[in-house]
């Protein structure tokens, strides 16, 4: 089973779980992560606690939700999907006539066929959520006079908001090209979605993955950081108890969203596109899938805005396959596991995993000898001289023409328009000849 | 009456008089424009006198004009048209064989229906402007041998070069965010043309609302510097004069010209195209009309030219409707008050003083929280989270992310695409509610 | 005859001479060339000499070569063409059958009709070289049991890499405008082809006419160094015993290769694309062939290469006119004498001596005036001034405007969209006006 097929079968096990921005569905589901990287910690912040500008709100539970009409049948069931109770709903049991029913009711007129995803954090308030035509359908099958039975059955009291955070730092011994182990990349993930697929269990399952795969690798220049918050409030919280570490230590950081479906590749910028981050998945995409989507960072809705909020500036930048916000399932219950699949899970994987290769060898070299060395005689180079050939060996020249120690391995990537993992085989040959150094 | 109306109103009182690079034309127009704004004051400097590699050339004055045929017709008559006689022409009065006459007959060949307006302010020479057409009709209708009477009454004597100058200070108390009171805005205009509309009375029309405007203004950073100057000699003559003053406060300058007409705008690159003039500019057109012609500085042939002189190196560009010498009524008497509209004033003015809005409010902003701050509770978000609203709310969301001290206004405005006039709202209520400062 | 036929009557004089990485061939054709410009130097370098990372190779020298059929005729004779041997050879005497014989043939499968021209210097081997034609006539024509008697009479023993270098420092006295009289211009060619015409007679042709026109120069504020070496051995030589000289004088540099044909023009950009060298050709290929082809240094493949090495870093960028592996004939015995023309070689002086005159004058003028200066008064400006006229004097003006003392001649050219040829005269004027000073 490879890597996309585990990360799809991960969602599948995740996707009914009722997560929001806190509460116990955060806490199975971040259970669930830790079997795969059991580095995972998980942390959990008071409500009430002050965070930079903002207040961790009230932790919510939810058991069960359900309209029903006065022939007792249920017409709206929270068993049949999370998603019809507006989230952090305030608890509810009573009766209502029907044109107070409707106004409870929140749809999404422009797509009549799904249920919005709606949400209430910060304002106390109850709703039900269900598509357009069944709210038609209630206003045309009911009289006015009918009397509905409500009940949203949750719980909003003081408790605590949850996250999860892996830091894997080199393996020992520390790298031998002295670079100061405390630089960091950071991934960062959400886990604050009910059942909605593509936004977003695919971020925490290839987050999850990309762990286990960076646990394995043989040598490691950076400490990863990896984690799985509620968005907003949750990285706001992370920045709010990490924030100097974070300034002094991340080179790059992505924001990992909406990864698992098999539209296109999409980057979001940093604020202002110049970061190693950009860089890197920049280089990435180009010749992974020349066609990828680049958005600025006025698109930016997510928790990349937080990390790039000004006096925050982390470099970070937004990675996903089709954007939040730019795909029509985004946010309905379209969004379901028919929209991801184990090869786009995949492609977003083999994305990352490239940035991370990238970023792990991004050397500046230098060639050791004055002037051009002679390849033929260390047999790098053909002996018989002849038109055409040439094309084979200009990767290797070209390659030595820009190793002047001015510019990085994902800078001449981009001079001689070869891909960064089509150079770590001739970086490690010309090392082994001695014919550059870092 | 709106101001459109009332330039237009004015640039007809303007049009019969018949102004020069010198001479009473000038005065009389200036003690007009005065009338508008009594801060106008009146500089005279002397003939004679050496400024900077020029020297002030003496005073011209004309009271009439006339080409006499044998049958005492005048077939030319300096009261139909002030442009029928080249600008500084000396005084004659002589009896001229045809051939003789048609040498000191100027016309435009390539639009035979106009009269050409041409000058020879630095040469003593003496000429007629016609038609086309009617320089052919002469030279038909007449035997070779017919003698004309041609009589030019002027007067070409050391005098003076006239020009107005409005200065505007800041009003009390000083600006309350301390910027130096001294720094200025330059606008210049010239008033040295005959019976033109377009080319030259929209300028000084423009102008002298707009000093009006300035003067009303409840609060002011900057001081503006207003001048109405013959052109060339009269730029001159004036940074002769003003040099150091100028090269220590100006900020930002515009040359205008050509303001009148409907057809577009056009905006003349500084030298560099790298001064707080092209950025105001270029952000207030791109917004106000995208379709706007932008003009490398190698089209430069008005003051804008001398105030960018090497070593003059102020910060101004040219700001037009049709640029001169680019639309077909240019220097002809086709351009008359039926080329200018109250229409097309109207738009120069909105153009104007959005750039000197957008100047003023021209603050470094800085966001005061650390992180994003929390809008909803501020009543500055909405509390139910739902797909599509972002919209709205993305303008604020973006203005924070970039007021982070290193973004003007304009910067911003050009970063987040939005005008600055649309952002004025904004940052005042930002202000108000304490979350950005300058 | 000019200059141009009599480049190519030195073409035609060199091209049956066997050149090659060294040997008497290029002794000849040195002498031949010092014939045109006799400050040319004949320098030798022994076989074994370390130069950087490489060793210089033995002499190589051919008296003859022949494959033989059982009844005697020649297959194949050296007497034809000097590509029939791949250059390098080592001597052979000896009887083989067809399949041995066939086994060290080469031949250019894709254009069957010519002899491909194929060395293997680094390497001792032996080989013949013909037309596909004529190999696939060999294996039908003769029975596999066929013997052949194949010769090559060449010599490979210690001897010496030749090449030759003119020194042109600026004639006496010293440049008056003080410019430090080391700076170098280097020329650099290569002369050990055998007998293809434009890569590569055309350069040494082309190269040594220039030196001749240098010398000629009445006024020169740089040294021109001109060089004629072996291709990569050669310029590894030359830099191995001048490094420190080149790299504090040379300020440009141009590889002058494949400069005979009539197609179009082509530049190779140096490493970075940042050096005066490129700014100066730019500029004169813009003008004098907007649509020549312009080339990223990763098509490098001759010795601009090894002049950009890292630490090496010379200013050096290549000229051709249809650029080296990039037209059909290249490397193949079509490139004869009828793919260069005295008009294509003639084309190539012009652009070169178009940037060398544009590199002796490439100073930062700077007007002496403060503002504009008044161009009337010294008969530089029409006195009568009139709509359109300003196109004749803008050239002039606009200079004026750029004569800030920042821009050089090129830049200044650049800006105003005047070659800088069409400046030259101008700048003349102005200084005889002294309006202008460096």
């Amino acid at each position: 089973m490879y890597t996309g097929q585990k990360m799809y079968k991960l969602a599948e096990k995740l996707f009914p779980i009722c997560r929001s921005l806190t509460g116990n569905g955060v806490r199975t589901s971040l259970s669930i992560l830790k079997e795969i990287c059991h580095e995972l910690e998980i942390v959990e912040v008071p409500s009430g606690t002050q965070v930079f500008d903002w207040k961790i709100p009230k932790e919510w539970n939810i058991n069960d939700a359900y309209i029903k009409d006065p022939a007792g049948n249920k017409i709206l069931d929270f068993n049949n999907s999370n998603l019809h109770v507006m989230g952090y709903s305030v608890p509810i049991h009573k009766k209502i006539k029907k044109n107070e029913l409707l106004s409870c009711i929140y749809t999404e007129p422009s797509q009549p066929d799904v249920i919005p995803y709606i949400t209430s954090y910060y304002k106390e308030r109850f709703g039900f959520c269900m598509s357009e035509n069944q709210r038609r359908q209630i206003e045309s099958d009911y009289a006015d006079e009918t009397e509905f039975e409500i009940r949203i059955d949750s719980n909003l009291d003081d408790g605590y908001l949850t996250y999860g955070e892996i830091i894997l730092p080199p393996p020992p011994p520390p790298p031998i090209d002295n670079f100061i182990i405390h630089e960091e990349i950071l991934l960062s993930t959400y886990i604050c979605h009910p059942s909605l697929a593509n936004n977003e269990l695919s971020g925490p399952c290839l987050a999850i993955f990309l762990a286990d795969w960076i646990k394995n690798l043989p040598r490691r220049r950076y400490t990863y950081r990896i984690i799985f918050i509620p968005e907003t409030i949750g990285s706001i919280t992370y920045l709010s108890r990490n924030l100097d570490v974070l300034k002094r230590n991340v080179k790059a950081g992505f924001n990992l969203t909406c990864v698992g479906d098999d539209r296109t590749y999409s980057y979001l910028e940093s604020r202002y596109a110049n970061t190693l981050a950009d860089k890197v998945i920049q280089n990435v995409l180009k010749f992974h899938y020349p066609e990828y989507k680049r958005y600025s960072f006025l698109k930016s809705g997510s928790d990349e805005r937080r990390y790039q909020a000004p006096g925050v500036d982390l470099p970070v930048v937004g990675f996903s396959r089709s954007l939040y916000a730019e795909y029509p399932e985004y946010h309905t219950s379209a969004d379901d596991l028919s929209l991801i699949s184990p090869a786009g899970l995949q492609g977003s994987f083999e994305v990352m995993t490239q940035c991370i290769m990238a970023l792990e060898n991004n050397h500046k070299y230098k060639v050791t000898t004055t002037c051009e060395p002679q390849l033929g005689r260390r047999g790098l180079y053909p002996t018989v001289s002849r038109k055409g050939q040439y094309d084979e060996v200009f990767k290797m020249v070209n390659f030595l023409s820009y190793a002047d120690g001015t510019n990085d391995l994902i800078d001449i990537s981009n001079i001689i328009k070869v891909p960064v993992k089509g150079l770590l085989e001739l970086t490690t040959l010309l090392l082994a000849n001695k014919l550059i150094e870092v």
